[in-house]
């Protein structure tokens, strides 16, 4: 038999080459660079954009940011280096000493032995100007390049981290993580029906702070672009967490083989806008609860909470035994076999088989949610249009790139 | 200012309730149950479905199994449970104490002293029968109960490690992760190109390994399917780590960020099969050659390596300067002219204008490769039909759920 301790074998004998990350390089991110404990004289090389230049009498001072965070690179060289080709935008290759900086404005800087311009910048057609704060709407404009202003770089990388700590959190709390089809044959549900979670505090607060503790610079800038009175709105979102509720088949199918989430690009009308958008899912038992639901819609879907004092649902789904022993089996049965009439009824048995399946064959009580993961982004950085937390946002006649 | 310190403030007072995922709870899932040390009789509460019934005069067996783990777990409960309903198939609650087992078969088992049928099991109409290993194709007939399988649960949680695998390697690598558009404006890429990739051994070996030692008993199942003669064939495979190779611009345009990696699902033809697929691409230093190219094809994006005896390339951008001093600032020059006549010859200059923007404002080498994780999948586990490693696969004249 072929096992995993002979397949582990086989990998180790592939190569005796150590893994490519391990091995030690003198190349530097700018994060990197700027992290350096102790920083004196390693000799290093740094790639990125120049974000400014400063040019004195005898010294050249350049920033060099390489996105991998907010903080720009000093680099001190001779003035020997100036050139015209050193601007603003362009992309270099500084290779030099790191050192400890004696302005206290940064702990480390890089003293240029070898600048190389890797790629010329045309300033006059470059739509971003030096020292300039162009607007979000403005940046919209240019979806190929946005990303190298600090905001986008911010929101981006706070984007990444995110999706991390939400992949983390249902991983530690014993998920499965499952990728559900984008193509479906099945009208699972109703777009652009907008439900309210009340209580999901749990993903809403470790995924926040994991957030605020990896990044928390690249937040603080996009609370730069709150509009003055948006302080009290994002303030109260988050209070009271407001995210979209939503729900497909798959998760409850795969339900069968393991509590699970999803984290999958969807289509549906939102604001008025439609757009691609990224929404997580779960399917366990993190108890949910819905408010301001349609009442005629999905009676399968919820159930009624009589404990609370506005008129809130579980999203549970009815047809099997819920949340507690409210339903007994003489109810269950005569749910069941009311959609099962019903469906008949509409000629859509053949196309539902699935569902009726589920239901007979060891069925078991399950409940979900959605999160709008680009809502949950705009909630926590208070970025006012969906469209800056979407790298390539489509919409209504929109579909650049 | 409204900055993260405050943020983080105002999500703290939003409850003073601990996380749920905290709270202590007696309900376990069969893993943590089956990896309980020193049980002593702690009362626990379990759910799952039974894979097997064994009925002595005066004790029943029942196995136990809710998807977290290919092991089932022992119920050991008194004669007088037995009844119709505690049948293959059927989900049930168990509640008792778990306590050390006598056999050498298992650890812990679970003495029951409530079992509650949650979902009973038509076992006539259920396509699965008790004890019967039924072949993949067969399987595949029920997308919406294979997951209650054995092989197909294994499937899935080696899927989901391996998903998180690859996250982790490329954010311990400094990548910035981000979702690329689904709908694009443009044809990137012809689809169907297929590449091999000699290099790409951190990862492949990385999230293997990884895969390996979180489930050796999931992946040492799925090579009990790999038919005879086969075994060569994966052990070639693995050796050679054959690979398909893919590039999209989205991950090209936000190197300008950083450098990134996206995990998104794509269409393309594939070994004449036309489905979903899972693509793993990443955009930064890590080296990456290329064998057996269609010569004809995307000559900016492929570099002769002269080194190699076989005939490869890097997969790096030529318009840019690339790996090294090869090509001069003329040389570069005289490439992008050459593109921009091309696609003013073509009317093709609007719809590429981001591409020769990307060029011409601080242009930087890149270089960049895509894995099918279905492909990865099918590697790593042996397993003969794409279809048999995709949740819901989608092909020419099936879309089933």
């Amino acid at each position: 038999m072929f096992g995993a301790r002979c397949l582990l074998r086989a990998l180790r004998s592939c190569s005796s080459a150590p893994c490519p990350r391990h091995k030690p390089t003198a190349k530097l991110s700018v994060r990197d660079a700027l992290g350096a404990q102790n920083a004196s004289g390693e000799l290093v090389k740094v790639q990125g954009w120049i974000r400014s230049v400063r040019s004195q009498k005898e010294v050249l001072f350049l920033h060099v940011n390489d996105g991998s965070s907010l903080e720009s690179l000093q680099v001190v060289a001779d003035s020997s280096f100036d050139s015209r080709e050193l601007a603003f935008g362009s992309s270099v290759e500084v290779q030099g000493q790191l050192v400890k900086s004696l302005s206290k404005r940064q702990n480390v800087e890089l003293k240029a032995e070898k600048i190389e311009v890797v790629g010329n910048c045309d300033a006059k057609a470059f739509p971003f100007k030096y020292k300039e704060r162009h607007p979000l709407e403005y940046l919209r404009q240019y979806p190929h390049l946005r990303c190298r202003t600090n905001v986008l770089g911010s929101i981006l990388r706070v984007r990444s981290e995110a999706t991390a700590a939400i992949h983390s959190f249902f991983k530690d709390s014993g998920f499965v993580h499952i990728h559900t089809p984008v193509i479906t044959s099945n009208d699972c549900e109703g777009a652009g029906e907008l439900f309210q979670v009340e209580v999901m505090e749990g993903l809403f607060k470790t995924t926040t702070m994991t957030v605020l503790s990896n990044c928390p610079e690249d937040v603080e800038l996009c609370h730069k672009f709150i509009a003055p009175g948006q302080k009290d709105r994002l303030e109260h979102m988050l209070k009271n967490n407001f995210l979209i509720i939503s729900y497909t088949e798959a998760v409850e199918i795969l339900k069968q083989a393991s509590q699970n989430f999803t984290f999958t690009p969807e289509w549906g009308a939102d604001l008025h806008t439609e757009h691609e958008k990224y929404l997580v899912k779960h399917c366990g038992d993190i108890p949910v609860f819905v408010i301001n639901y349609p009442l005629a819609l999905k009676p399968f879907y919820m159930r009624d909470n009589e404990d609370s004092p506005q008129h809130t649902v579980a999203a549970v789904d009815l047809l099997v035994p819920g949340v507690g022993e409210l339903f007994g089996g003489s109810l269950r049965e005569e749910r069941y076999h009311f959609l099962e009439q019903q469906l008949a009824r509409s000629g859509l048995t053949e196309a539902y088989q699935w569902y009726l399946d589920l239901r007979r064959f060891g069925s078991v009580p399950h409940g979900g949610f959605g999160m709008g993961f680009e809502r949950y982004l705009q909630c926590i950085l208070g970025i006012d249009n969906i469209k800056d937390v979407i790298p390539f946002p489509r919409f209504t006649h929109s579909c650049l790139l």
